[in-house]
């Protein structure tokens, strides 16, 4: 599919359905755009012209004898496809929430569908250059850190939730000590009254700048300050008062507008957190492919997405993550001025074991990779668990087998021993 | 379930598993408050005494022998039950997303689940207290249309997209001397360059306000505002200088966060439009179910909240349309002071026939019942379709049979002999 069409926006899908794929392609279309189940007095054929969803492509599948998903009209086998639809921007204009009721909307309650995901969009340049895209991307994230190559080693604040803030300060200097680049909040944590935010803010910020003042080196903290529009934008002002360098958000929960309105206020990067995703990605029969909805999120300002990561403890297949993480290094428009790339976010069971697959498959080295168990339970301690992690991204990036590197990095060989690889039996 | 436990936060789901689903309500509970797989040194006893979540009940239903999604840990056999857990309070604070971030968030994702849907939410007063709600409600949408008893009598403009302006003034005039209560925005124009709200807002407005000063009667007009948070403000604005009396947003596409401020911003009712639900509601095996999410909804202020109809064109179950609106229309918290129901919205192939089974099932008037070509197809014309479908409901509540009310009601005979039910053959 070509990545933009002047004026039109571009959406594709796989679809199952007991009708011909083309018919049901184009009921599809007149859903969409002008169709009701009665010819209308006003649905003239200009406005037709002007207005009207069309069919780009359809290409067959495979067919199932029952369909995938209940409340279909019955067919005597349901065929698969692969089909492309397209609108003239000027249905929509730029808005995010009105370009997934135009691609979306109504279309996931179609009896004429028995399956249905959306699997990429494409949209012109007049629409990407509506939005200014996420504000820091990879470039800004490596400056802030002064991390200038490899991952960022990143790790989250466990256990998730019922730590005081003096509590979680005191975590935050240990790893920090110990390496760490980028410490996150868990999703289950915001402004809860044990720890709010109004006095995590400072208590993990007087650690991190003590140390940076010490050292030279700052490590980003994503305080997660997920919470209404006015909530989150106060959360952020004290998070810059404090001189944090990040903030994170559920994306999910509070919705791609509040994400615009976050990213015109911010002046960190925000760290997407797209806890609930499960729902659009668990089904085969329904849901969006991360491919499609990350250029809304990086459209709506999201400098930092999660992808999960290889042989994590999730669902997600391992090619599905790689394919989501390759979306987020894509840039949307091919402009030198700006960086609209995101930086994925690998998380879940990562340890050593995961840098190689996931440098071969990538080909970057511009991601965040945090690990729990896989630097924390390091048997060596924390600082050694975090050299492994680093010296593991080393190899990888620089082709070496991990057991070779090991020998002149003995944490590594430490925590090739003492992790499992989900890659072997 | 009881619905408010003081100081807990509960919820229920459908899960399906390759374990015994005690241990999968267990390693849900875990994950969702204070697991990680491994044992972590802040987690001490009493930390978890105050902050884990607990398993309340567990029942088992049947069993599968393959899992219905992918991704899941294999087992022997699949083991589906309704399960319920609950938080304490202290975990979340009053946040709506972050309750769906603690409620649902990683959860969809789990390998120990081959299935989960989030079935029901029961929360305890002092977090429902924290949300004012809808602003307007059904008292507030009676009032404002002078539509006393019997449900507001709806349409929606088509063809949905491509209408000038003037042209869709010139079609809410016929609308409203036809008799019709209640006209939205379909779903799929909010703010495009062909009609701009600048331009649409005042044409519509002034036809209503002539119509209204003229006969006293004063239909409501949802105005489609989706978009970015101060758009909407601005549009909201927009309406309310203009004297129009509703708002309509795409609530899943905004999310919670953009609802919640436009409530907080509103002097209108909020037309809550769900397209994109089918995404949680098509799949069996994952989502979310309407009451559960319904609730949510209404505590960031929807007043108007869309649920199908009866025969509809999509793929909704009838029962589960009657679920959804019979939620809606059941307090949250029981005082005396504060109506925080949602008026539901029935929509999509609505004609005379659903009149009588809609009131049978749903015990009430209190509703908004949008018809397309089921008044606008009537074949002696909009006003006689109108009436048509306030006489099926007049016989509907009176619990008259529709045929024989049809006897001193030439609209409904008509229109009885020119639309075909749904419910026969």
């Amino acid at each position: 599919m070509p990545r933009s069409v002047p004026g039109r926006i571009k959406a594709s899908y796989w679809i199952e359905t007991p009708l011909d794929p083309h018919r049901a392609a184009e009921a599809m279309a007149g859903e969409q755009s002008s169709g009701t189940f009665l010819k209308l007095a006003r649905e003239t054929d200009e406005l037709r012209d002007r207005h009207a969803a069309q069919v780009d492509s359809v290409t067959q599948l495979t067919t199932a004898d029952t369909p995938s998903l209940p409340g279909a009209m019955p067919g005597e086998v349901y065929h698969r496809a692969n089909i492309t639809l397209s609108w003239p921007t000027i249905n929509v204009g730029t808005s995010l929430p009105n370009l997934m009721a135009t691609v979306l909307g109504n279309l996931t309650e179609l009896r004429e569908l028995s399956g249905i995901r959306l699997s990429r969009l494409a949209l012109p340049d007049e629409f990407l250059e509506a939005h200014p895209g996420p504000r820091f991307s990879i470039t800004g994230t490596r400056q802030l850190t002064g991390c200038n190559e490899g991952p960022l080693i990143g790790t989250i604040i466990k256990p998730s939730v019922g730590l005081t803030p003096e509590e979680t300060a005191e975590l935050v200097g240990e790893l920090i000590e110990a390496g760490i680049d980028f410490i996150k909040d868990d999703e289950l944590i915001a402004n809860p009254p044990y720890s709010p935010l109004a006095k995590r803010v400072p208590a993990v910020m007087r650690v991190i700048n003590d140390y940076a003042q010490r050292t030279g080196r700052k490590p980003m903290y994503a305080f997660n300050i997920t919470g209404d529009i006015d909530e989150m934008r106060r959360q952020h002002d004290l998070v810059v008062e404090h001189e944090g360098t990040c903030v994170m958000a559920s994306m999910n929960w509070i919705g791609l507008a509040s994400l615009q309105a976050l990213s015109q206020h911010t002046s960190v990067p925000i760290h997407g957190h797209r806890n609930g995703w499960g729902l659009f990605y668990r089904s085969p029969s329904i849901g969006i492919d991360y491919p499609a909805y990350q250029t809304l999120l990086r459209l709506a300002g999201a400098d930092h997405l999660h992808v999960n990561g290889l042989g994590s403890k999730f669902a997600e297949a391992d090619a599905s993550v790689i394919d989501s993480a390759t979306a987020c290094l894509t840039p949307l428009l091919h402009r030198s001025e700006r960086d609209d790339r995101a930086m994925p976010v690998f998380s879940s069971a990562q340890t050593v074991h995961q840098a190689s697959n996931t440098f071969k498959a990538l080909g970057s080295t511009d991601l965040i990779y945090t690990c729990g168990g896989g630097i924390m339970g390091h048997p060596n301690g924390v600082a050694a668990g975090c050299r492994s992690i680093r010296a593991a991204w080393a190899a990888a990036a620089s082709g070496t087998p991990l057991g070779e590197h090991a020998h002149q990095e003995p944490d590594l060989e430490v925590a090739l021993r003492a992790f499992a690889s989900p890659f072997s039996g």
